[in-house]
């Protein structure tokens, strides 16, 4: 029987903002990225999320990110490692403490915005994220695009290195290389919900996907990413959990 | 034998900027309280200072503070209790996470600036914090005045509450009542060293102190605070630390 | 003919966090409370509303707050006067230069928040906020509530002061002594959308409100503020438009 | 008669944390390029130095950044053009009404930390600065480094065009291609005092500069950069000042 996990980015309000619909992510995913201060997420917001996440079964996982409220996480920040690493150690633990004081804890660790698309390419800055990690915690996956250069580091995926895990978009083309079409190209997004929900079933029950010139890649992950920003986003959400179930697909965490 | 702690602020600088002489104070205290990144504090410089009290055998304690970087955090802020509990609650975990990476942990809460004094009276707050350090380890301590609201909260501190601790402080003339003169007061600092010494070994002997009318009260306290903010407090610190063990007295972390 | 202002809290969202709805109270409003990046208003939202403002003829004001982005400035903070009046002057020139960027101005100051309900009482933030005006523009109008510290500082509102403006609340229930009923209180929001609209046609036709004891009071106001941080607020205050234009009054910038 | 200025860097502390002798450089510089609150440079701070500035007779410049308060401008970020240049105009309006509220008035603009190095170069971010300088006032000149993408940007620096302009530092190495050694290499900088002095002479009354390979380039310059962030620093300046007054350069803002 296959099995996978969904995730999606939650408490991404900060302050009197709110930003996407995290109560109804909470009866759709199996793993919540929670914001940790840093691009968004106040602690009353952490703390909210959190022990939602803990009464509806979803693990929670650290959305670490640059200090950049105002930017949301999303502009490339040449930060010096040793700043970098210890930026990501206090979030991780920052929302850690927060989710055991909800009898939960954070059981893995995805970068955020411009920080996770960095270090899919950038060896220096996934290493000071991996060092951060492992300073913490080294048993904390850390989830990252196939290909990262988390993949890379020394030590990792070895036996006493990190345990860096691969998630896979439904509603992202991918290149026949088995990357993801980039956002600046208009062929960047899947938008039939039909399609979308195919492709899910896909990935989770054949580890494959069709890339944008019809040939057949595979997608080795254990995690889908969905959306919940928009109130169509989080219909779409559902409607790949339910064809998932359909299909006889198990949703659980893959942490 | 008489023991005493001495404790004082470390870590205040953010980013570029430095406050006071953490190394120095390092070879001074037996308690460092070490600002969390709301009031100062950036997560390198509390990686860097949770390291040297690691080696240095100095206890750490999470100085939390209000959200407030621009003002230190002295200025006094209404906060909702929920609000500030979850405040409370992720500095104290992110630095206590950042303290366990490097060998230690976090083994007392002192409230900082604004806030400190608030709590003494605020009822309110002061419940706030006590929850907030409840919610992640109701076993640490939290240092503040004797006679503050939070020695009055239901469930402190007795038998399953949380554990309240009384400090003093060596160099601030103290009235009739046993309470601090106000900074207000052109007699609120005693600025003589030797008298400040002389204080400090009678506080941690003799548990009493000469106040302003020259009568002499009960200091109840299991930690003695010093400065550090300016070489010639270090100095006094030091001088403050000689005395006492001159004295017989034996310094060690209250907590 | 009578003749009144409508103002109303523009510009409230911070980076990727939305909050109101700009573009549809730029259509209702004559004077748009802009905020200034304090406690909600990036740069790049404030430059479009400012725009949007111009373009509508609407006036602008600047809507300066406490320097609290969490809390959004409705934390009440003991700020010393000289920081408080800088921190005022920055927002205001800031707001000031952008909107003649975009060919307007800034023509008179609402503070926010704590900040606004606040120097009604104090007078020592009052004279801070007030200071602040006159160090950039002594010309620019401050809009407050009737009763005000305000009115009272030395130099206002007379021959060389500050022009202090008094404005008030159609969905809001007044004392017989003329101030608003508390927010704490149930009836302190009036929810009948007809009755709310009638009682702006009151307000700025007669200059008088109904009490919660049925008396009628007197209230002398340049201006009604408005909400719209709901759908319904927006299409109450659309009504109240309506229904002073129905009535006669004419709508325009009090400043 | 040979006539240059003397810039560097003011006000950039930040709250209770200070940077530099601010008050021993308003003796030596020409012009102040003071910290406009992204960097460093809180409301109080601004208005201090710009108030003694003012008192000098020193020009204000703005010293804008890019938003990042704990890296202190240092990390370079890949701002958006359009965020970028609304940061800017927002950061240099209110340093300008500050100024204005202190009798003076900021007469020219020089870019911070990360952003100074990025724009020299990157034509987008160079552009967005400039759109933000010609939004608020095509007047004032931008101070950047030879060669910098500034002075290739349409429309300048011709007639109707922004006023861009070189600065050079006597402290730093140059290559025989006029640009700076890179602070990477141990020789970046020129460290014994009379060197740096007569340097700064022959830069100002000859235009010219030896370079690491002993040749002699151009230095098209108006205005030399010194720094005051240590007790060294500061008394290097004056050196500087006084070497050139002693060879009967004229110190005059180039503003």
């Amino acid at each position: 029987m296959s099995a996978i996990d969904l995730n999606a980015d939650l408490g991404e309000g900060f302050g009197v903002w709110r930003l996407g619909d995290d109560d109804a992510l909470l009866g759709v995913v199996t793993s919540a990225n929670v914001a940790c201060g840093f691009h968004a997420g106040d602690p009353s917001t952490m703390r909210r999320v959190c022990a939602g996440a803990v009464a509806a079964g979803v693990a929670i996982g650290a959305q670490v990110s640059y200090r950049d409220l105002a930017g949301f996480g999303r502009r490339a920040m040449d930060v010096p490692s040793a700043e970098l690493a210890a930026e990501i150690l206090y979030q991780l633990a920052a929302l850690d403490g927060i989710a055991r004081s909800c009898g939960g804890r954070v059981s893995y660790v995805k970068p955020h915005g411009a920080l996770y698309n960095r270090i899919v390419a950038d060896r220096e800055q996934a290493a000071a994220v991996a060092s951060a990690v492992a300073a913490y915690d080294r048993s904390l996956p850390i989830l990252t695009l196939p290909g990262s250069a988390l993949f890379d580091l020394p030590g990792t995926p070895g036996q006493n290195g990190l345990n860096i895990v691969a998630e896979c978009y439904a509603d992202r083309a991918y290149t026949p290389q088995g990357t993801l079409v980039p956002r600046s190209s208009p062929d960047a997004v899947v938008r039939d919900p039909a399609e979308v929900t195919a492709r899910a079933v896909r990935m989770a029950m054949d580890h494959e996907v069709v890339t944008v010139d019809g040939s057949v890649v595979m997608v080795e992950a254990r995690s889908i990413c969905v959306h919940g920003d928009t109130p169509g986003a989080v219909d779409l959400a559902r409607s790949v959990r339910a064809a998932l179930t359909d299909a006889g697909v198990h949703l659980t965490p893959f942490a």
